[in-house]
């Protein structure tokens, strides 16, 4: 048998580091753990684009198409902002999610114990926190036509298309009725029903969906209520499902709440491939960090906790997930802090590559 | 020479309540400051279709069209929500944005120094907070075509269409830039350029109009990020623009870290009139809270403020503003405080009128 393929696609600034911690974790699993991973690696984002002229090349598409799981790091950086839309870095990475067709992206915001007083917010309010919100990932106003910025008379005019088909909701959707019922069976779907007509078929085929899973409990809010809701009291939360757009800031928002944004892991998956496993994508949800690149100052947790979702969404290794995930709270239990961790009650102040080998040590 | 005129829509659920207490605020500055006001009434919403079938009468539109101002409680209820989109209350509001050509929408996040424990965010992350969101109010998503649920093959798609002209950015952002000029002269605009066309010529021309406020500090920053930045670190606001939708959340979002959203009020703006008074709707940021309604414990300081933001941007009385608000926060300062307020540390519970009347009585 063959071993599961993993392509990882560092990309730009913090990326290669945080990347190359989650190298040393794979490795300790084919090491230790007799999982091994057949690992390859390519370019993406501006790395890409300062080799090919484009964020995304061919090949690396069809090898992402390829393999069991593709793990990015980050892209973008202050010196591909001047480039043309067409091919900036953000171009590959939306490439990957649509060419892959990775329609149900989960973004797990969990704030962690030992962490809780990092978050702006009260620390009642934000300890224990643990939601999953599922974002419609390959369709929206991120891809609907037409789209572009058009002469109109004399002036121009910039235009997008939000988009939904009922097959594009109704697999979203079905993904987080799916989780929901691994979790605490609570559903609370986002939109602006009140205002378009895309929310309104949203929500009515969410609804629709759901007679599906009688046992979850679900609700609707507008978009606008949730951003509220998600400052104002985030434990109400189990499952969230929403557009691409919403989701994008929601998620955003969320992520904040935990106030570390170093540990936010994330999963986008596709349809399941003839063996059984789905495309996939795994990255952190923290950006490339252009300021702090080269200086292993990076937090690599959340990277790392991607790969812990691989292992369960992709390798079917829920209890090696675990596992990763226990030995990540127990360094951060004692007190190893990269600087972004670092806070008042102080800790012992460690590197990129100190934080991968402590963790490495726990497991 | 004839009154100022003012348009009272008080809407549904806790709408006439709170606009009660504005009336009494508005006979008191009549008696004691001579600063008279012809003021009528009339339905919108949920009221005005139980009446007329539809949430806004077009006589009532024509007198909107006509006054120095138009204050407007809260519109929406459950006993709404089966109405066809075209007829929901939502439609109403959105109808005297769109045809008064209500541009600039003015949502103050400040954060009371009496009830700075309410939030949500710990005390120093939002103490003194006073940030002002400009959100364009007349197009984008909200109003661009096409837009509805069509057939597409053997499925539905449900459309809309996001859409900036150069010169429906331009005055928003003029606007936004000259509240900066008398502010402390910083401005983030908000948009998704990496995504979205419409974004870029956001930017673009908000970048454009930048060049004739050289004192203004302007910075630019995608939306998602924007919502972390709100969570993490608000202060670091002046004053916000963004386009329809984004401000929909973010406003909400900005609303909810001061933790009291009974204290919120907005102003909606658009060209000025033959008097050269701006056409203006005010409305508190709070809804038509259902729950509650008719029981007497309705918040009515949103709604007193946007009175008072009337006072300050329809009849150029910046003083006679600055008393109401000074009133208010001296009644809170007081512990006077409705239901919404109460929190741990007391205060003598009051009840929406009650509150009123212990406003007046600090003017
Ligand atoms: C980088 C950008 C294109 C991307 C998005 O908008 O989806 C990012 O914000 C995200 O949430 O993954
Ligand atoms: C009631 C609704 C139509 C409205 C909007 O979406 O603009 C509200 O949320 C607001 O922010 O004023």
């Amino acid at each position: 048998m063959t071993n599961p393929s993993i392509l990882i696609l560092p990309g730009d600034g913090i990326g290669p580091e945080v990347m190359a911690e989650v190298r040393k974790v794979i490795d300790w699993y084919g090491a230790k753990r007799d999982l091994a991973f057949d690992v390859s690696e390519d370019l993406v984002g501006g790395a890409a684009y300062d080799k090919h002229g484009v964020p995304l090349a061919d090949e690396t598409m069809a090898k992402a198409q390829e393999v069991d799981a593709v793990l990015l790091g980050a892209v973008g950086g202050p010196k591909y902002d001047t480039l043309d839309f067409s091919v900036k870095p953000e171009r590959g990475l939306l490439r990957l999610r649509k060419e892959m067709d990775l329609f149900a992206n989960l973004r797990p915001a969990q704030c962690f114990d030992a962490l809780a007083d990092f978050s702006s917010l009260k620390k009642d309010v934000v300890a224990g926190l643990d939601i999953m919100i599922v974002r419609e990932l390959t369709s929206g106003v991120y891809f609907g036509e037409p789209r572009g910025i058009f002469e109109e008379g004399n002036e121009r005019v910039g235009i997008n298309t939000q988009r939904y088909t009922e097959s594009e909701i109704e697999r979203a959707a079905r993904a987080a009725f799916e989780l929901a019922m691994k979790r605490n069976k609570k559903l609370c779907s986002m939109e602006k029903a009140n205002v378009m007509e895309s929310g309104i078929l949203w929500r009515e085929v969410v609804t629709r969906v759901g007679q599906d899973y009688p046992e979850v409990e679900l609700s609707h809010m507008y978009a606008d209520n949730g951003a509220m809701q998600l400052v104002r009291a985030p434990k109400q939360f189990d499952v969230i499902v929403t557009d691409n757009l919403f989701g994008d800031i929601l998620s955003d928002c969320a992520a904040m709440l935990t106030g570390s944004l170093g540990m936010l892991p994330s999963a986008s998956l596709g349809a399941p491939m003839a063996n059984g496993r789905p495309k996939a994508m795994y990255e952190p949800v923290h950006g490339s960090a252009p300021d702090i690149a080269g200086q292993g100052k990076a937090n690599p947790i959340a990277c790392i906790l991607s790969f812990a979702m691989a292992l369960r969404y992709s390798f079917d290794q829920g209890d090696e997930a675990t596992r990763l995930e226990n030995a990540i709270e127990k360094v951060l239990a004692d007190g190893v802090r990269t600087a972004d961790l670092m806070g008042p009650e102080g800790g012992t102040p460690v590197s990129t590559t100190e934080m991968g080998d402590k963790i490495i040590e726990a497991l």
